[in-house]
């Protein structure tokens, strides 16, 4: 099967993060590929990623960074599939510079970023965007967004548990 | 025809900004709807919104606020669509609180965000989510790019004429 | 008895912190409940905690959340009450993204924001909101304010000692 | 009749903020008074001010100031009554530093804190807090939030009525 | 022997920053009180020591304090003495709070801030007021400044020797 | 009579900031020179500058500077003297560059740090340090703090005055 | 004659900041080429100019963008070249996002940031690298700091003047 | 062989760091010196640093500091060279302080700033600065980066079979 979403990162320092993404697609079913695309540091690889993507079959692409982040700016330039961000948090500014350089791309071209760290939504961002054409991916986020109910409900009776001992 | 992209605004004061949203959409031919919805005035009208957006037809919802900006992340805790936050700039944080409010979602409900005022982004990322299952509507896409390129040429050109003058 | 004060927060990695604003509040004799209600997860829940905690007989609604932190924002939406709301340190911006999206909330809709993490002093103004027709508990605030002062000039007997040494 | 609300600031630079409270106080039909209190330059009558307030009858106190912002947490030191603090939009910081000085109080002395330039919540909050003892301000807060409710759902046709020309 | 710098602090735990200013002051052979004193919890002993700072013969403030940080620029309202302020790094802001709450003081009030945590500089500041009547601590600051210069040039000896190597 | 302060400023954009220490030491009698004295621009200038201060006559020096602001720290490294930093507002960082560049001086070498455009605020300040051995200059500066004083419970009777309209 | 500066800007509205780094090679009569190459919306153009740039004869780039600002680095990514970034004041951060997106390049891929807008001391920075193998630009440069100075020491005697009258 | 590049900094704290700059010059047989000279502590060092650095032969200078961070500047000010500055991760501001100390200068006085920490970025930059009148150099600078890119590919086929296991 073709990988639908494509989930690629700065460095491999970042896979502990954006590894979180993947997990999601697999949960959901979603076919992906994941690799390391660094925009400063493999420049070509990068062009030729984002100019391939679409034809390659692929339908949304995630794109993790951290400190300048350029990357989910860069591929976005480059393809017209929807991009998702994730800042990654930085060594020295908290994942600050990491979020705006990511966030506030200019007019014509833009990043979907989600929170600094933030893969797992990542994940699930790609899955409701492929959902509008897959009516049964669209059931299973309905589905997740219970699980989240249930689970939290869960935890809402442990703490009563909990009060009353 | 029914519309496709739900665009709403905590106020009335965001519509300067989010109208860049609307005429995007327009631009491709893409039908959607606007009005407003204030998490905080109007929760009920924001709960009856939310719930209902997906059975009416919508496919993507984009979502204005400013300050506080609660709007684009209840919406998503409320429908399995993809929400588009656009963080609308405020009167004493320049928009900071506004970002911040809408990127950093906790895990498991994601909110695409865009740049501080950037409805015309919004809009641009609303279409690609829908290319992805039409062909046409990607290609547009495609187009846009391709315009969008060619009004930079186009100034390059004014640039080296202002320079041989 | 009915509790007059509810705790809640947006999850219960949140309870360490929200614990001491229940300590506080059971130092002063003051009937609560404490719970998980996440803005985010459980909207529905959050939907109903705030339209009944009037009727129910609470007078007072503290409510704590990290990141976004939509919570204390929506809960003084659908509800008359005051609400207090607790911004919880976050793990990539140091609290100031809770801070920001609590305190800045739009005209007509009001959050008692405290310091980050400051769950204790969130007890503390529940308590001089209710002694605002409870004379004994004003009594017990000003003891309480009494004992903070005694606590420290103890404290400046010790580094005098100390420093005889 | 005396006034339950005492509003203050730190200059009569602050009073075109500041005077939001008292109208919507005055809407409400909540006695208040309005003065100028500077915690820097009038010492000796903050401290009466702020020891005297309870004998006097007030209930609840607004405090608004700007830059280094003492104001609220100095009278919140001095009272057992509830303090509200309205960080006032400062010349180089956009209000940062009124922020913090005023919402980060330690343990034991709580500030409730609203948006930069909030006084109008702030006139909200003291209402509410009055309303815990006071029924009918109750239903007049309940009220309040309709009418907000109302003016929304007027801009919505509003909004409406101008897609349709 | 009178003291002639009080070294006061709004919490026991600010001791370890502080305790470097004493030690400073103490290689300068400068006599010098250090205690305890919290504008929120023990606001009349603040003001006592405000008011009879002078009288009682000191010359010099320093001032620390975390969070609000209230107390150097209270104090700074209550005496005519100059204030040094000493902003204590604090647990969610990494000091920011307190150094903008302290150094953005209103026209009329000074307080002189030094950096975060920058105690011992507090310290050298004292020693430098006081030494614009005092010829001879004015020249143990000349040679404190010499030794300072002594000590670098010593590592850069080290430094040296160690590339050699 | 020779000038016991030295305001400089690292522009002549800065006077009219500036200028404002220079008025307030007028008002106390203090004599003072003022000129510009620029770290980057004129290097020998400052030097020389600050080399000779103390033999010249001058008891405490005002620098006040904007971005990397380097001037009062440099002057402090240079003399024995007390120096006051004025962190003056600029063009892109609000004067937080100012700040910085100017409050977080190494240990060792402390610059008494005023507000942003704080410069009346460091006259008070030279005035107060000149006053520790002044008796005359310091009953000025109780004399300056009671007018402070005055001029507010002045501006409290016209606020009363208009609300009795 | 052959240009050995590269000026581009990611947009022509960053004409009138980096217009200073063009007057002043000019100035010091540097051959230099300024055209607009957006990393966004032309990234084949980009891709060009970063490829071709050094066997075109360019010595060194300067690269001037707003926002997500991924000009300069990427530029950098593409070429041996020493790579100049100028962060453009932005909408709605300040240039804060600009600077961040430019300075914190990851280990490997220098970029050399100036201040935000520091367009001229791009140009200053330009030359400086072309004097390492040009004497004769070497002595223009020490002349034009002597000139910097000379300007500095006349506004000096004007200052005196002022204040003489 | 007489070093090209002198690598300074303000304290042997920094060393760790700026140890970077100085092994990525030797990896490319550029010649460095390496040493401490403090603008703070020890002023007239740096004045003569700066004053002799281009007759001595040096034709860059790498400079590092935390916290106000002078040095960098104020060598700019007093070399014709061209001055690299490292902003020093600082203890409480996560190096921002440093970042604005060095990178906000004033025109006519650049500093070529570089990341957070990056000095190994600086050690680049120096070496392209001396590449622009030295081929081998620029050879080894193409080089360095092909490198980069091999070390990036090699960890993509790393994570390519960690997934197939």
């Amino acid at each position: 099967m073709k990988p639908l979403v494509g989930i690629i990162m700065g460095s491999d320092s970042d896979l502990p993060v954006m590894q979180e993404a993947a997990n999601l697609l697999e949960s959901f079913g979603v076919f992906y590929e994941m690799t390391i695309v660094s925009a400063h540091r493999t420049p070509d690889r990068m062009i030729e990623y984002a100019k391939t993507a679409k034809e390659r079959g692929l339908k949304v692409i995630i794109a993790g960074a951290g400190g300048a982040a350029h990357l989910p700016g860069m591929i976005a330039a480059m393809t017209p599939l929807p991009v998702i961000g994730v800042p990654v948090k930085s060594r020295s500014m908290d994942g600050l510079d990491s979020l705006y350089s990511i966030v506030q791309m200019p007019p014509g071209v833009p990043v979907a970023t989600v929170a600094i760290n933030g893969a797992k939504n990542a994940g699930i961002l790609a899955a409701q965007i492929l959902s509008t054409c897959d009516n049964t991916l669209g059931e299973n986020i309905e589905h997740y967004k219970q699980e989240l109910e249930s689970m939290v409900l869960g935890k809402v009776q442990d703490m009563k548990r909990n009060q009353q001992r």
